[in-house]
């Protein structure tokens, strides 16, 4: 008799919504997750909205904390009960684009490395099947919560690639528009890579208060006026500027606010056309770099981030704003796509 | 009594004219040059065109091959009658922006490295002033013309900054995207970085066939098909996509060809919004790179490239395709200016 | 009943013989290889001598060519009897030292990446059992022989990943001190990535003949005086020096040729202490740098590879002087091990 | 007549005294500073005692902090009375090596860029006269006093640069030998680039408690056992080990607990033959690299480090032990070089 067990399933563009499905069996190089939190993302939104093509019927999620329940053929060097992690994107390590050291865009299309919740089951659910385990798996160091690593498998990783690959140096000025959950991450991310002034933007309050609290030195409300003129009020000019929104108006305020020979490092997914200001990116007479960052995933850099974690350098823990049980995934996505009650991240239990 | 000489100067749009003007005088720091062989660049057509906007009066022309003929105070070193070029741009070297590594972009605002027939009197005169002439003044090594090294102030600097800044890795496979003196410059760049395919896009059967001479593998000639298809078809995708042309179909098309990863560097100016095909660039998601070349000058930048010609390793020498005297200066923009005979440039003898 | 085969079993200090093993048969992500070719490497010869440690009963042999003869559960994307190549290090992918871009350590420990030969049994036989085979099986293209190819896995990799990680700018003068199989392939490496000057130090002729083939522009007989001087006569000082030889004299010259800020990239092995010399290498006052590297491996870099020799850009050929029998190999090893004839790489067929 | 100063003058080994010199006077392209604060380096002591040749007569001190008595010709941009610093280098911007971004080594000697009480006269004095002001002097931001970025010129630079130049990645475990001014300031660095895990190794309490202060986050005596055993227990091996005193033991240890593929940042400078043992340094087979950093100059890094400094994300204040005034430096050279009273970095006054 198949073991069923609860999960969060897409239905249709409007729906996702607490349905039954046989538990996870783990095939040969992959395992079986015990889900003991995880979260929803914003990608997930779109998914729910039908802005993000997954097929019907598929358990949504890709943020899995857990414990080992199964291991499949050849997979060594974990325990049944030890507590691990994914990321979000789950790179198989063997492939031409991994090896190239590309592992996000695993297999070669982009966001190939993508498979949780978008080609393959996803994690809101109470277990999950991690395939490459052993290149996916993250043993969680002693003295972490679920809660404290809950933003390692995406935001985390994604927000500090976003400063990593801005190539921020030792007395940057860097700018991060838009403080929702990434953002935030970026913030975090620059402080750490030694950014000497942190100017963020956003025009929720609660987000710039939590900004600070992350390491901004700077906040700029647009509602208080044209941002870029803000900025460039404060700065005079940014070394790098972290695009963490994914709108028209954001990725070209990012390009007026950077000095010649700056770097924008562009986390946001765009929809629609994307104008590049010809009058900012007057490209080939700035020296300007445009970078883009899709989610690094595979385990070891699960371990590095839960190190910075554990080193208590940086406590992303506040930015678990509302928690729910996995039978109240319907509320929490009521309450996340909506953005009511000052949510940044929901922490969901199975 | 005041020395004169001829020189090209704008006198308006449309109007690039022989005049006479007092030959410069060496100030602290300066020297004067007399000025053996000069070329014009697409820019000075930009100018001629009213396009981008220079002070009427000013002498055209960053492109100088000639003599030492007058050192200012400080300028040591060098002696009166050497054999000397300058870089199209002329860096300080001890402003925060050339100290941070942004040569051209000297001075901190965009293109401010940018004076000789822009902020002040070009070269396309008998003779020229160099500013902060001890960071570039670079000696031409015996054994190479003036024809010989005349595009390493601009083209083959710029060229092969784009292959520089592409990245390219041995075993690459890199496409290049027109192939006028710039796009031409850029694939011999790519060739010597160690591309193992070069593939080259332009409409012009001479163009395509000077490519091949300079180091394309592969032709495509857009008139046949599709050129992004045509490509595809050739590379299945492309690590390295370099744009020489500027304009939104060639830069949307580089994007279009990359492989997740990939890099973009961009070398022409665009005119109009440039638009990000989001398909194409679903920003954060390829995990793509895009980079913009100001022309790197300075002596050292200098000294590298003729090294390059001294070595024979790639001959720029057929670029020019059209000689003038200074005296025939209109005649020369006007072929020139209208791509006329198959000119990709021209070689100017005060 | 087990099928049987010829292989170059290492029996003691001294003894490397042709012996009878069971074919090799392949488990899961593992392939089965029938060798077509395959050649002798230094490191195989420090083995015969006992100065390198490997069980008594191993095969020997870390640079196969050959055809899929058998694919384990698990490895998909290949067929049987299609032509592939392994490097000589095979890299699984999927552990810490792999994802964070260091293939050749794979597992961690120092050179844990190299199995071939060393902790399994190698390709100096008529089959050979590749492990993480989808990681490691690379194509070949059709066109190249086993000839062409047969430097992919080993030399070609380790010579021009010494190039690459030496950082070779175009313009820059690169010395590479002995030119044997791996010193040959750093110098068409140099040459590949755009030095504009390429200096050889060695004291055989036919090797320094072999180096202007591959790409060197000046070579230096060290029989004709102190090698140091005579570099410094011809270039003033290098950008880049290559260590392919593994002796303290060759290190040492290294650092006395370097410019300030230049990079000495070593790709020998030493025995004994190594010494700095304090005058070169005034640590913390040359802004120097020195880099390892040991040989790449993996698919992807294989391919990289092969797209050079397709492309043609170089031919590796040459340096194959001479050619054996499986069934020869003691002949081969005494040729090779003893330097006899000329020998620069034989090609050892099954 | 001639105005005169005090000066801290080298009159031959073992003997640097209080003497009377003119005020330097400010020609072309430079500037004189009067001192108002500077300090006594490591090698200054050196030069006491005559293990580092300096000329007889010469003022020392390469750190000054002061404000601007006097601009020379062509100095633009400051004003007499400007508080500014300059840095122990002052590249010039324009030679060669400047250009290609070595400014430490200016001139393309080595340490050809330190000038300050090395070829010219120094900064323990009441006035020193600064070389290529243009690119070296560097205003000091309101809100710093002369104590807190008394470090910037040489020692917070040199740290710093060995934590970038180690090229430390977020989440990596740094060890750092030697905890003396400059490695206290690596470890401060080290924590500023985002790494997770410092150790450091000294063996004097009050330094590793300074150690904690500016980041360090485990402490090793080396009185309490091997150094190397205690790293490796602690950590399994380190991403970046970090030298910084300049001895055998310290390097060879460094590589001893380096994973492969690690960086050795090494910012010490050593006297005598240096060993490097090769089974920690199995050249070629660990994939390692060793970088060297000599104190980076010029005024845009002297602009980052005091930005570093005001934003209030490091505080060096603490490494001053002792305050003298400049009439007592002979005191204040007994002290420092006899490493008297847990002295760090002495304030002088002039």
């Amino acid at each position: 008799m198949m073991a069923m067990m609860n999960a969060a399933v897409f239905t249709g563009p409007g729906r996702i919504v607490l349905g039954r499905k046989p538990v996870p069996v783990a095939g040969p190089g992959e395992a079986v997750i015990k889900v003991t939190m995880t979260t929803i993302c914003g990608t997930d939104v779109h998914i729910l909205k039908g802005e993000y093509p997954v097929a019907e019927g598929l358990t949504i999620g890709h943020e899995p904390v857990g414990v080992v329940a199964e291991l499949g053929a050849g997979v060594t060097g974990y325990k049944i009960g030890q507590r691990v992690l994914a990321g979000a994107i789950t790179p198989c390590g063997q492939c031409h684009t991994c090896l190239d050291g590309h592992g996000a865009q695993c297999g070669g299309h982009a966001i190939g490395g993508w498979r949780f919740g978008n080609t393959i089951d996803g994690c809101q659910a109470e277990y999950v099947k991690v395939p490459h385990a052993m290149a996916n798996l993250a043993p969680i160091p002693d003295g972490l919560s679920d809660e404290q690593v809950l933003m390692c498998p995406d935001i985390m990783s994604t927000g500090f690639g976003g400063a990593e690959n801005g190539a921020i140096r030792i007395g940057d000025t860097v700018v991060v528009f838009a403080q929702g959950p990434i953002g935030l991450c970026a913030t975090a991310g620059a402080k750490l890579r030694g950014a000497s002034r942190i100017v963020v933007v956003d025009g929720v309050p609660e987000r710039l208060a939590m900004a600070r609290r992350l390491g901004a030195d700077e906040t700029v409300d647009f509602h208080a006026g044209d941002p870029v003129e803000q900025v460039m009020r404060l700065t005079g000019g940014a070394d790098v500027a972290i695009e963490a929104l994914g709108t028209q108006q954001t990725f070209e305020s990012c390009l007026r606010v950077l000095k010649p020979g700056g770097t924008l490092s562009s986390l946001g997914v765009y929809s629609g056309k994307l104008g590049l200001p010809v009058d900012a990116f007057a490209a080939g007479l700035g020296d300007h770099r445009i970078v883009t960052t899709l989610c690094p995933g595979g385990k070891e850099r699960m371990r590095r981030l839960m190190n910075v974690l554990a080193s208590r350098r940086v406590d992303l823990g506040p930015l678990v704003t509302h928690r729910f049980r996995l039978e109240e995934i319907e509320l929490a996505y009521d309450l996340f796509a909506n953005q009511r009650d000052g949510v940044l991240k929901v922490a969901i239990t199975p």
